[in-house]
C-alpha cells in the first residue's frame, strides 16, 4: 500500500484523493492551513495552482527530499488565456525539479479535467492520466496507484514531455473555456 | 461547392483528399513531378513533410497569394525523436504564414493520424479536426469542408495556436511511436 500526501483541497486534490482511496491506497490531504503537520506520505501530490507552487516548495522543500513529487499543473497566463506563463522551451515541471534535486518529479494528471477523474470518464471513455518524468520506478508506482483507482495511465516518456502535456492541456482549456468542448469532455486517450 | 487542391500525395494527402471528395467537393492531387502544373483549387493543402515545405513554398509562392493555405505539419525532430525543430516559441505554421503574407494559413489535420481521416473514427469515437487560424471565413469554409466529408471539425482559435496543436500531435506521436497507443487511436476530441 502506498501513503500519498496531497497539497491542496480543491477540484483536482479532491479528485485525485479520491482515486488514490478507491484504489485501497491511503492519503493525506492539507490544504494551506496545514502548513505546521509533516507530511508523511511517500507520494506528494502538488495539488495547487501554478502562482502558489513557489510558496509551498518555500515551506516544504526539505520535507520533500527523497520523495515522489507529482506536479499538476498547468502554468496559464489567466488575464489573457493566449499563453503559458513559463519559457516557451520549459515547462513547470521543469522548473519544480530544479528546485527539488533531491526529489523524483513526476508531471501527471495535468491533462485531466477533475470531473474525468471523479466520474472515471472522458465522455464514455476511460480516463487516462498521462504521467512523465525521468524515473521510471516513480512512474510505474504512481500508474499503479492509479490503475487501482481505476482509471488507466499511461507512460508519457521522460520530463521533457511535459512542455507538451502542458501545451496540450492548456489547448484542451481553451477548447473547454471556448465551450468547444465540455469539462467532462477534452481530450480522450484511445489505445 | 469548394475546389481544394492538395500538394503531396502521402498517406495524409490521399486522406484528406477522400475526406474531400466524400463532402461532394473537388480536389486536385498533386506530387513532387507536378511542379508545371497550375494550382486551380481556392484552397491549398500542403500535405507535404515539414523539410520539403520551403521547397513547395519556393516554387508555388505566387501562386499561393490569395488563396487559403493549409498547414498540417508536424516539424518533428526525426532523428533524436525528442523535439520539434521550430523555435520554441514559434510554429511551423507561423513560419509559413511569415512566408505567405498574402495568403490566409490555416493549421489543421497535424492532430489526426491518417487512419483516424480513412476511417473517420479514434478508436470508435468520431474524427475531430481542429483547425486554428486568423480569419474567421477561412476557418469556417474549412470546416464545412471537414463537415460534409463526415468528420467533425472544432475552431481552436486564433494561428497563434498552432504552437499548441504541433506540441499535442508531438506528443500523440511519441506515444504511437512507443506503442502507447495504435495509430487509429491517439487523442479523441469528446464534447
Amino acid at each position: 500500500m502506498s501513503h500519498v500526501t496531497i497539497l491542496g483541497t480543491g477540484n483536482m486534490g479532491q479528485a485525485i484523493a479520491n482515486v488514490v482511496t478507491k484504489g485501497g491506497n491511503s492519503v493525506e490531504l492539507f490544504n494551506s492551513s496545514d502548513v505546521a503537520k509533516p507530511i508523511t506520505g511517500d507520494i506528494v501530490i502538488l495539488a495547487v495552482l501554478y502562482p502558489s507552487i513557489a510558496k509551498v516548495l518555500e515551506e516544504r522543500a526539505d520535507q520533500l527530499a527523497g520523495k515522489i513529487v507529482v506536479d499538476i499543473t498547468n502554468p496559464l497566463n489567466f488575464e489573457t488565456f493566449d499563453s503559458l506563463t513559463v519559457p516557451a522551451d520549459g515547462s513547470a515541471a521543469a522548473e519544480i525539479a530544479a528546485k527539488l534535486p533531491q526529489s523524483r518529479v513526476l508531471k501527471a494528471f495535468n491533462t485531466n479535467f477533475a470531473a474525468t477523474l471523479h466520474n472515471g470518464t472522458v465522455g464514455t471513455e476511460p480516463t487516462t492520466v498521462l504521467i512523465a518524468g525521468d524515473d521510471t520506478d516513480a512512474k510505474a508506482l504512481l500508474a499503479g496507484i492509479v490503475s487501482a483507482g481505476g482509471l488507466k495511465a499511461i507512460d508519457a516518456g521522460s520530463l521533457k514531455r511535459a512542455r507538451e502535456l502542458e501545451a496540450t492541456a492548456f489547448l484542451q482549456v481553451t477548447l473547454a473555456a471556448g465551450e468547444k468542448v465540455g469539462w467532462t469532455g477534452g481530450f480522450a486517450v484511445i489505445a
